[in-house]
């Protein structure tokens, strides 16, 4: 979010070119400013408040509020009562019936639609559970689009109106949204953007475990620095450092599913052998627990009736991520590992031999403990985190929006 | 390093402060400026030319310049002959005589020291072999400041003046050099700024494989992102992440050596069970070879000389290693691993079996391939880097240096 205003007396903007392209930019940075201000204010601030925060006039602050009323980014809410002479001044806040979020998200075993509004409110919400494992990438993406168009329907019916869509996936996703490698999909080198450009145009892809440890981050419990951990049928992680994303150098960061606990042990679905996701996954869970394949929802359900084939089961997926997120804790040095997605409902049976792990392993531990915990979201942190990035985007570049909601 | 000048009129130092404390902190950046920019270029810059490159007067840029000059942070070189007119301006160049980092280290079975002076090069080295486990850490730290004094001389002799002292132990030590726990040296919660006040006063404390992977990044050949395996009787990692190292959340990252590769293995001097180091550490490999403990140096002469049960060891430990930093790749997604330290000789017999396990274990391998080779520096990386530190923040502060040596 920009942090300071500017003006045409400022150098950063002076001479960046010919006067009106100047001017854009200038309004644009001061849009993002005001509504910044808006998004992360306590209370809804008047515009004098928030001439005062950003050191701008308030003709330029009014100004730049009433473009953003127009555009339907903000509302004016009625004054808190004031002890005093004077009339009270309208209170500004961010539009719960403007812009929204549209998340989608691919996992092994289903998919789920969420729009979201300015404000962060889930204004509708869609999973259909199948296993989309023997379906090819064409047919899935064909029953994606399916749920887009319902979410759009159901969002203009809400009156409000998609400004973006971002897709979550289990797999290793390219920076032009290039799915390179979904091991639990089967799929490689899919064009998930250009197969979905006429049903939904300008869709963003990325890490299902990435877009969920942002969702974690934006709820406003985690730390600045954790592993959050994903636990579906694979186990993806996402890393967030001083309150940002870690992607890796070249964009596949997190691959915690395919650490190696048993290097010797059991063959993976990614070709090595004793990766993590062989002993912690929620489907190796369920046969450790002599249930049936596909039965992953009564996990929960049996553990908590002491059924002793599920807590067992569980309480050795518990040690091999205790195994891999100490390895991972040992290099990033980070102080928290949440466990979210499918794990988070399951957090109380993992928990135990995983922080037992924790204390043996973590070579800070003596001195630097990390902290083991669920995660705030559970199974729809990802679709959440996919709808909150087109959110966040709004937020950050209104005046894109107001140059498209005017066109 | 700083990146552009500043002049009165710069609204960054406008309003910093009264009239002096403004002053002092435009000079000094414009010095650091100025001194960069000679320790970068290609060849050595007139006074014309850093006016051109800065954005300072050449009357700013000369009155700069002579201050360096003074304070023996810079020289003046010989002009390269040119045609045309006039006399050829002088070349500024930094100063072989005048300032100098001195580094030391401390590891398990040997002490050094070096002293490198502003242009890079070693002036001084010396290197100690003893089994450091049997002495209590005062009497380590007794040997190392015998050998800093050493050091000591032998810069004066040579027309040196150490601006500073750091120290590479193989531990976690915390930002105010506390060493919180050097497994290996059976240390825990040594403070050896303090216990050196009087012999070293300043020292800065950091881990070995921190300040060899800063060496291999400064030397220039290495990418912008990757794991530096340092592998002496312990093994340590540094994580270059885009050009710069990453110390973790709380600055205790990159502990490699204590990732689990087999997690129900060996117990570890760590406490734990199965930890990298237990069969990829040099006396692991030293072991395995059937040689006695101690003959650590023996092993390169040993499988160049096609020794059956050292190039047995060697691939064992390569595969550990290959394990283990596979799933450091896949966490980080560098592109590059480094294998320095006492492995950057080993490398030929360790790096098969270390590739072979990275191309099937790392997700990326079939688009985004990981190097594995050799390290540039070898077993000297930690002091020399240690050493480096130093003088790059002579390099990075020369207004605080010029500040003491004219006290």
């Amino acid at each position: 979010m920009p942090a300071s205003p500017r003006t045409t007396e400022d150098p950063a903007a002076r001479g960046a070119g010919a006067g009106p392209i100047r001017q854009a930019g200038l309004r644009a940075h001061n849009l993002a400013l005001v509504l910044g201000r808006i998004a992360g204010a306590d209370r809804p601030p008047s515009r004098a408040d928030l001439a005062a925060a950003t050191g701008l006039t308030r003709a330029t602050v009014s100004a730049l509020a009433d473009e953003l009323l127009r555009g339907r980014l903000i509302a004016e809410v009625d004054p808190a009562p004031r002890a005093g002479a004077g009339r009270p001044a309208a209170g500004l806040t961010l539009a719960p019936d403007g812009a929204a979020g549209l998340g989608l998200e691919i996992n092994v075993d289903y998919l789920a639609a969420c729009v979201l509004d300015l404000t962060g409110r889930v204004r509708h919400r869609e999973v259909r559970d199948q296993d989309l494992r023997p379906l090819p990438a064409a047919e899935t993406l064909d029953r994606l689009a399916g749920l887009a168009a319902a979410a759009r329907r159901a969002a203009t019916a809400a009156g409000l109106t998609l400004a973006g869509a971002t897709l979550a996936v289990p797999g290793l996703v390219d920076p032009t949204g290039l799915v390179r490698w979904a091991p639990n999909l089967g799929w490689r080198d899919v064009d998930v953007p250009g197969l979905l450009a006429d049903r939904v145009p300008g869709l963003a892809v990325d890490n299902e475990a990435n877009l969920a440890a942002l969702a974690e981050l934006h709820a406003g419990a985690a730390p600045a620095s954790f592993l959050y951990v994903s636990g579906e049928i694979g186990v993806g992680a996402g890393v967030v450092l001083a309150g940002a994303l870690y992607r890796g150098a070249r964009g596949f960061g997190g691959e915690l599913g395919h650490l190696p606990v048993d290097p010797a042990g059991r063959p993976c679905r990614c070709g090595s052998r004793g990766c993590l996701e062989q002993y912690a996954g929620q489907e190796a869970i369920v046969a450790a627990a002599g249930q049936p394949p596909g039965s992953t929802h009564r996990l929960a359900e049996l553990a908590g009736a002491g059924d002793p084939a599920a807590l067992a089961a569980l309480e050795r997926a518990g040690r091999a991520l205790g195994v891999a997120t100490s390895g991972a804790v040992n290099l990033l040095d980070v102080g928290a590992v949440l466990l979210g997605g499918g794990y988070a409902r399951l957090a109380p049976w993992l928990l135990p031999a995983l922080r037992t792990e924790l204390a043996a392993r973590v070579v800070t531990a003596g001195w630097a403990p990390v902290e083991a915990r669920a995660a705030l979201l559970g199974s729809d942190a990802a679709v959440i985190g996919a709808a909150g990035s087109v959110v966040r985007s709004v937020l950050a570049q209104p005046a894109r929006w107001l140059a498209r909601a005017a066109a």
